[in-house]
């Protein structure tokens, strides 16, 4: 169903394993070699394309992550439910710098204090940054029962249960009961609510009169929400993407096909 | 018990009262003459005096707002319950070019077009300003049960009864109830849900690394988080501020003192 897009995918990630990357960028597989689907690591990903860094992919199977992360020395992000520490991607190791990042906030900041051309964010205002993260919330809950269950759908076998049993503790329920079914009321009801929430995100544009949040130009709070368009667009049921492209006047779309022709070296 | 504070409030605003304004600024009163209180007025009161515009106050009782606003051509900047335009302060009528412009933001983005020099927000990024607007409502709602019966009460006559009766249909009760009893559990538990509001507002600034949103400057995001601070000074019980002065290193204190003193035109 989402055939020829991934087969995009794989082409726009190979093209990224050059020799001479000194970042190793640590992203989450899925069942398509090559393809990748997350949308913390997309942020990354659109970062270091954005900056016009060298890098290479690694990719990293769920349950392996915690080895992996700890093993470069690697900061956790985030607590389990039991107090633990829990350890994310996206990572990277700058070979340069021997710098191991963890957390796409703190990446973006690390990029643009050791690569200070072409900033990721040119006022260096990154608290704003850290305060649309906050107010992108209900975006993300939004997006919840469409984008959990197709993701855990697109995974190897390696990733499937253990995201399935993560995820499936936090939402307390199952991937099939949190998928409203397509074409119930359920579905219209829970799609309306994400349409609303980036109903919201375009009146922030509209108010500023700016197209993107950069204003003329797209700096990383444009990145960090065409992660979540990313996301949408290849996790999603197809239907659903058709319908999201044509909202708030194609702006999404726009974006997306915008920051992936970055991602490509293609002329803007 | 807020004399202090509130008669240097008085000095403070008498002192903008210059003769050779080109700028009209439209504030609410208080009981006390020439003493402001309200938050949403306070961000384009910061605004002014941190771009050192000159500029009068007049001031508008909540009865009277639509009419001003109207009679000047001002835009209603919300809707009422029943889906009629809803007039609101601030307002700006603009001397020298005839403008007349509503809403704190709105008018943020007017000041930094029409006067650039010492611009509110030097990278022109105001979507982000309107997605911390999004990010802040957790703040303004957990100082709810705290700012509204104490703004109410410190109102003269003309106003205390409109805005009992807007916001008591608003939230559903009366003041009295929404006021927790000073020393009651449901006093500890509401304070204790400002701090953590405010708490992760100063996470934002720890993530960034940052003292302000503007970095190492402030920029119009302080501002317009200092009207609440400025708030919570003003309006709340003496203990309560006294409490919120410590709160994360002093941060809050620290910001509505420097921004204070450059609305008295105080060396920085």
């Amino acid at each position: 169903m989402r055939g020829n897009w991934l087969l995009r995918r794989v082409f726009l990630c190979n093209s990224h394993a050059i020799m001479d990357a000194t970042i190793v960028f640590y992203d989450i597989p899925s069942q398509h070699p090559g393809v990748t689907w997350s949308p913390n690591p997309a942020k990354t990903r659109y970062a270091l394309d954005f900056k016009g860094l060298a890098y290479r992919t690694e990719y990293v199977e769920y349950p392996d992550i915690e080895g992996v992360v700890k093993a470069l020395g690697g900061a956790p992000t985030e607590k389990k439910p039991d107090g633990r520490p829990h350890y994310t991607l996206p990572m990277i190791h700058d070979l340069t710098t021997g710098a191991v990042v963890t957390d796409s906030f703190n990446i973006a900041v690390y990029l643009d204090k050791t690569y200070p051309a072409k900033p990721l964010l040119p006022s260096g205002d990154f608290a704003l940054v850290a305060a649309l993260q906050a107010a992108l919330q209900p975006v993300i809950i939004s997006l919840v029962p469409f984008g959990i269950p197709a993701s855990q759908r697109l995974l190897n076998a390696a990733s499937s249960g253990y995201y399935r049993a993560r995820l499936e503790g936090m939402f307390g329920t199952t991937m099939e009961a949190l998928f409203p079914a397509p074409g119930s009321d359920r579905d219209r009801a829970e799609w309306a609510k994400v349409k609303d929430a980036w109903g919201a995100v375009d009146a922030w544009l509209v108010a500023a009169n700016a197209r993107y949040f950069g204003g003329a130009e797209r700096n990383y709070a444009d990145l960090y929400v065409a992660a979540y368009v990313f996301w949408v667009k290849t996790v999603l049921a197809e239907e659903k993407w058709r319908d999201f492209a044509t909202w708030h006047g194609g702006r999404w779309a726009h974006l997306l096909s915008t920051v992936e022709r970055e991602a490509d070296g293609a002329p803007q």
